[in-house]
């Protein structure tokens, strides 16, 4: 294994699982987890950053397994009463979740940024590798449809994704949060994980001079396709590509990584693509990508740093 | 029965059930309770009213029959999450009941007074007799005990009223609330609910001006004892009564309530502890006093009113 560290960048459920199989491989010191905020949400007064928690729910062991996100056994008593109280409470907080919401909202509002707060969290939690919201600052996707500008959440959970989408945008450009800087100065090689490219990735991407610096990075770049088969192993993710005029393929995957990535890991079932994503520069690779169980996590993770060990070799 | 409606001033458990009673007889526009808010503490961010809760549950027959306060098939699942974050979560929120204290802190956050969310929640619950707040504004109630001044939830909760209590002291003077001094101005009666003394009903009578009108009511005021035989129904109303230096015993309640009070409703159990009211210028009535069932709450209820409609005719 190489000595620099890996840079892995993640959103939600896919994200979590690459970064389980990560983090079975590589110590604390040589993985940073930078998980997207855009989704970030304030509910009935709680701040709720979904994607930090899947991946720090998925690491500590205490992940939903069925769902892939939220706590496993959790109830959703208080979102019950809080529909009684008449509110719109679409979003479904569970209970045990909203003693996480709970947490992260006092510190917050005792001062303390989101890397600190998600650090305390993880420790707690016995989670050991650094897991880093993009940013302390407020990112908010936006998902311009047919139904006008959405919120992601709005977009997501409470729309089920059915507006068609033309645009997405992130609204806010705070600076990466001080983690990320280090990790993208020290890594020796990025990761994008198997997260919806668009929702997850973008917003990472968007933050003032992230693109840039990925662009101009010399180690290997490996992304892994949340696309298999023409479709989204999960979410809205393969809709909203040909929504935005993307091809659902992986060869759509790897045109709009051109030029921050070197790398698209393609699932086997699509081992016919492998031309198409190479028209588009990247280096195409076949491999396992959905993941079920944990072994199917450690070896697709196995598999990505192999090739960034051969990259960084090149 | 009268036309004038009826004031009564309540805290919890003793309180909520006459409460309940008494709405079991009356209409929404001839009872007004009032309901002390000085044990309202805020916990992880949460703005948490016990006593308005306890009295609202009650009401509407979600409240938890076996302890009295909490909602009835409650879980802990947040509360335990957030001793997980290792957060001194001593106070035991239910979480339903998070779904309370989540939409009261945000409507208070929004700008509502207590008043307003209290009438709000208590709307979407179905309790159709008013539940007022003492006040909008914050009294904390302190016991000053052997080990320090000690706010209301820490000494009743965390310390299991374990500390010696020499006195008892209410921090803050905000007015009474609107609902509050309508009712004062307008009451036929004045009912004291068997809650305790020195810590339910006293915060209520150390607002502005209070205890001053309830002195030079015209009309009948009647409290229950909630010393039976010489110990509390529940909670610490023995304990601290002798360490106050009072008499346990429904004449030590008599003491108390000396100059705001014509009529002490004591159980059948102190039938010999009549003279002994009476010579603190209280008449002595007897009655059951023990809250099991609905019925005898009822009939508690009833008894005090006609004791209410007797002192009217006098």
């Amino acid at each position: 294994m190489k000595s620099r560290p890996v840079l892995a960048l993640a959103g939600g459920v896919g994200g979590a699982k690459l970064a389980l199989g990560l983090s079975r491989i590589l110590s604390p010191q040589q993985l940073t987890i930078v998980v997207n905020t855009g989704d970030d949400e304030t509910f009935h007064g709680l701040h709720v950053s979904p994607d930090l928690d899947t991946v720090m729910y998925t690491l500590s062991g205490l992940a939903n397994p069925e769902t892939g996100w939220g706590l496993a056994g959790d109830a959703f008593a208080a979102n019950s009463m809080l529909k009684r109280y008449g509110v719109p409470a679409w979003f479904n907080l569970g209970d045990k979740d909203i003693g996480t919401h709970l947490r992260r909202t006092e510190l917050l509002n005792a001062g303390w940024t989101l890397s600190q707060v998600t650090a305390e969290l993880c420790f707690r939690l016995g989670v050991r590798h650094p897991v880093v919201p993009m940013s302390d600052g407020r990112v908010a996707t936006m998902v311009n449809t047919d139904q006008g500008s959405l919120p992601f959440q709005d977009y997501f959970v409470r729309l089920r994704c059915e507006p068609v989408a033309h645009d997405i945008e992130f609204r806010g450009t705070p600076p990466p949060s001080p983690a990320f800087v280090e990790a993208l100065e020290g890594a020796g090689a990025i990761i994008y994980c198997p997260s919806n490219p668009f929702l997850s990735i973008a917003p990472i991407l968007s933050l003032p001079g992230v693109r840039e610096r990925i662009a101009s990075f010399r180690g290997p770049r490996i992304a892994v396709s949340p696309i298999v088969g023409g479709q989204a192993l999960r979410g809205p993710a393969a809709k909203l590509m040909g929504e935005l005029g993307f091809d659902v393929s992986c060869a759509g995957v790897a045109s709009w990584y051109r030029g921050i990535c070197d790398t698209l890991v393609m699932d086997r079932a699509d081992e016919g693509k492998k031309d198409a994503v190479a028209a588009f520069g990247l280096r195409p690779e076949v491999a396992g990508t959905v993941m079920v169980t944990d072994d199917d996590k450690t070896a697709l993770a196995r598999c990505v740093l192999e090739l960034a060990d051969e990259g960084a070799g090149t």
